[in-house]
């Protein structure tokens, strides 16, 4: 089958000693410590071979991530952009839809012609934190487009469950639609577990800062005005991220670079402040850092954004203002892409608002060239 | 000043001992034990006199809530229908808006020429149920419009900390609307406090069933809606308040009478059940009572309609479901009348869709005789 | 090796059908309805076959619950009394502690000579239940013990992902008595959840009613100390057991078939009444639905006890006061073994208060039939 | 009456500018920016004048707390030591218990006799903060004992609604006993609120860290074991206070100068890390700043200790982990005098074992005096 194959050498920084581990599985804790001239190609490669606990899936859309991107790029140095978790040799795609062609042989909760998306955090559900319910933080994760082969290439064979149904949403909005909304539930995901699943201080009504509009950013905003956010105030560095926050529904996109990020939060809140703020821009020393006087009594901050700096937190107001701070990863483990179809399938969120364009994919490598520009938003592959 | 009066005849029924407190201020916790013949007048009463704490208002809207229909209309013995604290004779209307034309002299967080909503809970601020944040469940409480003075009237005198500023609103709205939008504050409240302050596990994506579509039921819709709830189920015997309900936005309107409850829930959700319940009819025996197999795991039922019946509740599937129920009154305490205003100004709610009619106050005595025939939604009074 | 083996005759009662998996498997969801004659011996059975997610447990001690007391028990025309889920013949023994002997060869996280208790619900991990993170309404659940061979016998294979390590209870109380506690986390454990992860709204200070001084009963006096309940009220019909309860801590111990329980509890706690309500008796409709003046504001009921009987419970009340239900089953999914696990080792609740004796394994038969009596509260057998 | 006045100089710093209304009311927002050469005395002053919505107090109990030290000593520059809202000349005490022997004419919940403990948040009851529940963050408050008169004399008027019954506590340990404890639900009341108020994470069981052995951390020992916590480690600089801390039941006292603070809560939790954090040290740069690879996933943080260092917070583990972090200030809205009266009548915690002494308040002078030695833990006076 075609497949979309990311390559890089082997080259350990000096400070940087692998563990046993990563020397035996090529699964690096820190790609970004590891990989030189990182590249990816379209290879035909042999089709996966299906395990009893897994289905075969012909893959219908696969979206183009951040990640992806910081995977296929390289720093000044030559090293991988990206700093996490990966392998290479390795099929990337981690944003994808499918439908099943074959079923493992104790599979029992789908069927053949089913059409599913797929979580990427693989799970053991072994661990205590799987255990303990909580699936994001499981100690023996893999990651599917990362450290495990992904979803740029014809078929892929996943674990039964991680799987879940796209059938509602097909009954909605035709299954063609649903492909591609189906590909864009896991960054809704990641933006819904921040918005919903981490405290329980949400309320409709709230008002709402987001810093960031990238896939993630966006995502958050639809949500939070799926959910009955008052004001949504929006802060991004770029003209046409800033444009498609608007698009998506944002009351109000500001350039933080222009403006006092507490002042301009104060203004259109009549003076209240900000009630709920997420951070997903990954620079917490420029955005949550600033907010101080624009922080509401009892404002709730999710921070989702990884970014290597730490900030400085004004906690006094914290304490004088009864402020909480949650950080947020992942999108598993409380039913969260059963919510996310839900919501795509009642028409609350519309995510095709920040798809820039659909490509085969046979065009995969220019839509990383086109990519590396930062004009577009999301760019969906269809196998 | 012109003022709608509630008149009735002080006649004890045999079993019914009045309290001395009963005696003394003519405030009856059960007023169908107690007032025969009632009947409502426009009147010339005294112009309303202002307390240090007070505010006085020039009312602008008034709406006629169920409650209003209960007091004013009589059973066949002749008794008044409104089961619960009465007082009379008193001025009717609890759900207004007004704008403030004079200030008491302890007065600091509001400015003549305000306009806003009231609560109509009269918390005290003082018992031990409202120092523990509980103002819904004051051991002091006085309503308006029930036990002191209402809002069917040019004027009315209150305490400013029930005032919230309809300011953000006027701002997006003008001024007009705002104040018919204003008059819907309360009973949206009622259903903000059920929905979102009673138990922590709203969660965007829920399938939403909604038992009633009368005035607090279409609010309930309106808010599950803008709180992004996928299928809003909702059941009522009244073909035109089914009408309404769809037009409000529900996904699926019902005949409870014509339906197996269970059975049309689970086909309406996929065979998943029903995540999100709410009693908004006041008859729970006919209603929640009914609900087993399409409860789904983790269901919340939140019981708002006041109805005198205890119903039989299937435990067993709570259990084996893990299923909460939460019992929910009143719509102060937390905040609830400023998010409802931000919703509303936000245009994420548009409470208008249930108005039938905006009559002048002295049509007054016309609109409760219209509504006698529940062929309409909600008439709201303009003094 | 060595077990206490359940057997009946397979005689459905006229109106019970049969499932074909029922059929099948002899796994029967009704057990009073399809089991006649049941009857327990020691026998000597096969060891357990290992495979590769299971460990094999040396069993060190294994309790005997009510539940294992009414699959051998029978009812006047000899059918079974247990109502739920079980199968014969089957080995019995669901509370339990061992030793690990042999790993499966996937086994990772746990080590041969690791002291472990064990998960009696054997969540399957793959459901939408279980992936949603409710792992007590799993839709495949076994049940170790009920549908599955059990633990009253020399050995038993298990998978490692119900075992939880009493390695941290070893070292604060040696290994003999942490095994006998192990055996009691089971019980404790579906206390706590009730207790604990049900409801948001448990706060140190609150005056506590539970009634039932069973096991499960005893478990959340326990549990309410140890997390700081003001009053604990207890009510049970059995002498014996309110002077377990009272030994367990409670501070006051009634018969409810001797007092007003309405009025008993708003004496005990100074007009105030109860804030928190745990029903484990099993009995719903003579305890929970009795309670209404001494439910305080903001009340809060677990429903634990499974009992046939549905009540009629006084819903107005739950308006006027803001009370919430919450019914409650099972304890895995919240890491509620390594909480009460670690409660015991820090010495917050001490079980062996409700230890009447320890058997050697041999002594099952002798075990069961001075239970039949009730005079005892937990015995252990230790094979 | 005698009362023990706190005076200072009015001489602003250069660069800090007195607003109109600290002109006006000598209610100064940052006390060390103002006040030079602070000092107490035990003076003759009028008594009390009883307002219709107070009770009057004979004071039976007062503390002496790290505020009012600060208050009452200066840095090496002169000024005053406190950095809040301070007013002088004035009575201090904030920590007290009285009985009451008139009563305003408005008072109706409370009688001549009643024994009470008073909160020291002032909150207005009337401001947008207070009406949405959140009264510790009051925007109108007023604190005993600094902005207003304080309780360190023989009468104070209080109003009614700041008081709590301790009726409950007399008739388990006594009046004596109980006016002692009184005095003591302030501080104890300000960890309750971060303990069980500010987030729904707590849980029997968690390893808990606490920093800081002061009253506040004191009382949070006392609270979490009472709660529930496994280990409880805590962290103080002063061999004094880890001794009282070990006293109050502490699992490990450690030295923060002396050890790693991350590698040593691993140690001791067996390397799963901790569960609960909380900062009642006021050095949040030398204490949550440290905490990284200790942090359990799903660890809790609170913020207690009021320090004007922000710290840098490492929110990459915030993520990783599912971390969330609150800050907490203040002990009213949320009925915490209720469960803190409560739990020293039930016997859960005694917070006696860290009072180092009562004198009579006649040798205030003395008792402040020996306080600068910083070797006592709490020190009340009895008027």
């Amino acid at each position: 089958m075609k497949a979309v194959v990311l390559s890089a050498d082997w080259q350990p920084k000096p400070d940087y000693l692998p563990s046993e581990r990563e020397l035996k599985t090529r699964k690096v804790m820190r790609g970004s410590q590891v990989w030189k001239n990182p590249r990816i190609s379209l290879e035909n490669v042999a089709d996966p071979e299906l395990k009893d606990d897994e289905v075969l899936l012909e893959v219908k859309a696969v979206g183009i991530c951040g990640s992806d991107m910081h995977m296929y790029e390289s720093s000044a140095d030559g090293y991988m952009i990206y700093p996490s978790l990966v392998k290479t040799s390795n099929i990337l795609g981690h944003e994808f839809s499918g439908r099943i062609i074959e079923l493992g042989k104790e599979v029992t909760e789908l069927a053949i012609g089913d059409s599913v998306a797929v979580e990427e955090v693989q799970w053991c559900g072994v661990c205590t934190s799987c255990r303990r319910g909580f699936l994001n933080h499981c100690e023996n994760t893999e990651e599917i487009g990362f450290s495990i082969n992904g979803a740029m290439a014809s078929y892929i064979a996943v674990k039964a469950k991680y799987c879940w149904k796209l059938n509602d949403l097909i009954d909605k909005v035709g299954e063609q639609e649903a492909m591609l909304l189906g590909a864009m539930v896991e960054p809704t995901g990641v933006a819904y577990h921040g918005m919903f699943n981490r405290l329980t201080t949400w309320r409709p009504g709230n008002h709402t800062v987001i810093f960031g509009a990238g896939p993630i950013g966006l995502a958050t905003i639809a949500l939070a005005i799926a959910a009955g956010a008052a004001e949504v105030i929006v802060f991004d560095t770029s003209k046409s991220r800033r444009e498609l926050a608007k698009a998506m529904g944002a009351s109000h996109v500001l350039d933080p670079s222009q403006v006092d990020i507490d002042e301009s939060i104060l203004a259109l809140t009549s003076g209240r402040g900000a009630d709920w703020v997420v951070e997903c821009a990954g620079v917490a020393d420029k955005t949550i850092q600033q907010m101080n006087a624009s922080l509401a009594v009892n404002a709730s901050i999710i921070d989702i954004g990884m970014g290597s700096k730490s900030p400085v937190l004004p906690t006094v107001s914290y304490k004088v203002k009864g402020v909480q701070l949650a950080g947020s990863l992942g999108h598993v483990g409380c039913g969260t892409f059963q919510n996310v179809i839900r919501l795509m399938a009642a028409g609350r969120v519309d995510m095709r608002k920040m798809l820039s364009d659909t490509l085969p994919l046979e065009d995969a490598m220019k839509a990383f060239k086109r990519l590396e520009r930062r004009e577009d938003a999301k760019i969906i592959l269809r196998p």
